[in-house]
């Protein structure tokens, strides 16, 4: 790889190509896509720390633009780095050896959606809550819904293997795309797999679903669409401990009942959500808004879900309250993240007195009638595994809350703290392993919690949530990657997968070969192909640097 | 590649990895694994024409031996073909090259069914209704039922992305594969996509599934399993058009609604499929022997589907019966076959009087509640479409005779005609244009009809039969060859895929690089990358001859 010699005469060609507004070397555009959301990177740029910084950054609003940059970058041998909503959590996007980072926001044109196929087509850069809002407001629904849906893009859903919230009804989103537009590190345009269920031979949709910008960067998508959901039910349960939840969950998912979501929360995670429902400042009321739901009267379906609602109690009051409300008082919070191994342990022994169980979420979408007839089956599966109906006021709240979690990280990091999570997965025969291992591996580190929420007939995810504290930048670096190389080593070692949805990045490179194997050949193959010079995204996802 | 230029040598090293009772060069063996089941063979066959035979035939029983032989092939560069049932109909299992023919039959082991997990580990070489028994009496199903399912096997499928009659329901089987082992052209051993939900990156399953043998070989499968059914509902209709028809099966597919079984014959088909259900040598009370299906008592299951019958009326009585009976005395089949655009025609003219309108089948298996309640919600779209019920007796015949179609082929290459079919599919849109202009193409060449059998949200395919008769075999040969021509450019003109799930073999080999197009190089580099001699089913699925 080259490094860009001349920023001035680089500027100068991209702007042959996209004029002089879409292309900028200014400082605060260099800063903003020096990283994504991955929270090792914020660690240090809390402390003031410069990350590495693209050379320039573009706004391509055309796949000839997109194809002219890519070659461009070829000749020349420049890094580019595909940026979608800036979201991630790996440092997918972070642009290493500098270069030119490609912004695909510019390119969010629903260009069809066609009722004969229910499929639409649809660009890359377009933010998943207005394509939702789009979608809904023709009677259709993708049915993708991360927390991150307010930040982040169809594109990055795609090269990450997203998941959302409703996965288990709706799938990951490799299994509701049915083709994409790419264009290649070699700068040519592939559309892949092309008319309905043409798989004559290898599907190409799913070796680009998941390459991170490695192989190409993804312009556009055919996906398919649901109608839109005529009827919610939601109810919160409990259970006595993760083994009789996880048992509850199989037991649904594999009697080929899909409910949109199905959760189940942890000790600790349980205590905590559970605090939030008892927050003054919140009334049950104001969960309850979206119950029953209301039909759009034009096209018969529910309202797209409720709008981004800011939360400002954070992840950490939680915590503070935990310590006081659980007899650690005086117990300030760096003491309960400094001593989180202390706080794991005075939890559970608070736990046993309390005999406080798991909760669980679960809901149900779709067309009224199968879906009433699916919520008695499963409701009735949770309570012949002995889980115990607690009304549906905690499935609306949680409904309500559904995409609190991705804005608690910012008081955390300003108190001083970190957090992050990790969504490993596996069987159903490793589940408890995978659970108690990981949860120990990390716990030695941090405060950790977790919940099951993407279940599937073969196995579950489980999504560990931990927060950590030491006293300076480089302590906090060693902590974080502490935690990672324990947590991942006690997933691995149980034959759980190293991710889930999050993707790979840089966090989980250094894993991928252990992961894929002699398979990894196959990686290299398909990127000495796709991107000869590898000026893709270098330094992604373990892949060999050129 | 290298011809084999010593086979008593050859003989001596394979007998030295797989004993001397493993290895054969006799000429029976030699003459059977000259050719699958691609009609284009059969009529050279029939005319005693000897096409391309192996130099020698291995059976191998572990998969180090697969390993053995693969690196003796690659070092000296010898043809590779794996071969499962030798069921194919396009030519993927021809020894275009002589070399070794690799016959996975011997490694047919279950290894393990889960119950936890709902996932089978199974062997490549075991056979499709082997499988589906075993899997039945442990009280579970793959829901994989091809017509083939007495002569093909797992790897088989696998390797050309099968799709079975239940499939609505079910998915083809890459919809249903967790994971494979496969061992590369470089004689190495790859365990594609590992643990539960293990796809962080690109994925590997979806590389080798549809490739047919050209990446390298499968040897065994991780497949997802569902409980076996307790319910099973079956129902005939009958529409006024292909159109009426049509528009029933996308409401009912659009609504999330997934009977096992959604068929539409067109009127040609209706009309011979409707001959044998008056055939006085199979009263109605035959079709009726599972109705209503008996529960299996220990396992709560419904019983394995049933034997395989062998169909001693053929296709070809039927179509003497459809001339005798429709007012084309005294013409023979052969003019019936030889003038097949008058047939069509006159076909044509014989249904306008007799007002006949088209045949549906519909069937539901499941859970007991689900499976009525779907059944219902089904029938009722049915019949918002207009579709009238004909009652339960033409869907139990349905199931009756399910399998016999693929014995129907043997009696019309006898009787000097010639018989095949062309599945190929596109969206719902475009499917009125695809039946006629294919219907149309095929049509002036041979007697031509159609049934719709693989639906989903986003299109639907098309199975057309066709017979053809020429005067010798050379003629033959011409006559099928330009039906293939014809059918698939008008295929392509329309929009469609040359292929639903019969493969690509040698048949639709000159069509690959159009459907691909750009996306065709990452196959070659898959190619390039796994198998650099080129030695793995040379010639098949129009990549490069090395």
């Amino acid at each position: 790889m080259h490094v860009v010699a001349d920023v001035d005469r680089l500027q100068r060609e991209l702007e042959a190509i996209f004029g002089p507004r879409r292309v900028s070397t200014r400082a605060v555009d260099l800063e903003t896509y020096s990283r994504d959301m991955w929270p090792r990177l914020l660690i240090a740029y809390r402390e003031g720390q410069q990350g590495p910084r693209p050379h320039v950054v573009v706004w391509p609003e055309h796949v000839r633009e997109v194809v002219a940059v890519v070659k461009l970058a070829r000749e020349q041998r420049i890094p580019i780095v595909p940026y979608g909503g800036g979201s991630g959590v790996c440092g997918g996007a972070v642009p290493i050896l500098g270069g030119i980072t490609i912004d695909m926001k510019r390119m969010q044109q629903i260009r069809s959606v066609s009722s004969a196929e229910l499929v639409c087509d649809v660009e890359a850069g377009l933010n998943g809550e207005r394509f939702e809002r789009e979608l809904a407001r023709r009677g259709y629904t993708f049915g993708h819904f991360p927390s991150s849906i307010y930040c982040s893009t169809v594109g990055g859903w795609m090269a990450t293997r997203a998941a959302g919230q409703l996965s288990t009804k709706y799938g990951k989103v490799e299994d509701r795309v049915a083709g994409l537009t790419v264009v290649t590190g070699r700068g040519e345009v592939i559309e892949t797999d092309g008319p309905t269920r043409a798989l004559r031979g290898p599907s190409w949709t799913q070796l680009i679903c998941g390459s991170e910008g490695t192989l190409g960067i993804i312009t556009s998508a055919r996906l398919r669409v649901n109608p839109a959901p005529q009827q919610r039910v939601f109810r919160g349960y409990e259970v006595e401990s993760i083994e009789q939840g996880l048992e509850a969950i199989r037991r649904v998912v594999q009697k080929g009942l899909r409910p949109a979501v199905i959760r189940l929360y942890d000790e600790l995670d349980t205590l905590i959500n559970s605090m939030s429902h008892h927050d003054p400042k919140e009334p049950n009321e104001r969960d309850k808004t979206l119950q029953p739901p209301h039909l759009d009267v034009e096209t018969g379906a529910l309202p797209a879900w409720p709008e981004m609602e800011r939360e400002d109690r954070g992840f950490v009051d939680r915590m503070i309250a935990l310590a006081k409300g659980k007899g650690l008082r005086g117990t300030a919070m760096n003491l309960a993240l400094g001593k989180s191994s202390v706080v794991n342990k005075l939890f559970g022994a608070v736990e046993k007195v309390a005999r406080r169980g798991c909760r669980m979420v679960i809901g149900l979408e779709g067309a009224r009638i199968r879906t009433e007839v699916e919520a008695a089956l499963t409701f009735a599966e949770l309570e012949a595994a002995g889980a115990k109906d607690h009304g549906e006021d905690p499935g609306w709240a949680w409904l309500r809350h559904r995409y609190a979690v991705s804005y608690r990280m910012s008081p955390v990091f300003r108190d001083g703290a970190f957090v992050d999570t990790m969504e490993v997965a596996a069987s159903w025969d490793r589940m408890q392993d995978l659970y108690h291992s990981v949860r120990n591996a990390i716990g030695k580190h941090a405060l950790v919690m977790a919940h099951f929420s993407h279940a599937y007939a073969d196995g579950c995810s489980i999504y560990f949530t931990f927060a950590g504290h030491a006293p300076d930048a480089p302590g906090a670096e060693r902590l974080y990657d502490a935690i990672w190389r324990d947590g991942l080593e006690a997933t691995t070692r149980v034959g759980g997968t190293i991710s889930h949805h999050h993707g790979v990045g840089l966090l989980k490179a250094p894993y991928m070969a252990g992961e894929h194997r002699e398979a990894m050949a196959l990686f290299e193959a398909a990127k000495q192909s796709l991107d000869p010079e590898g000026v893709m995204n270098p330094g992604k996802m373990g892949l060999r640097q050129r």
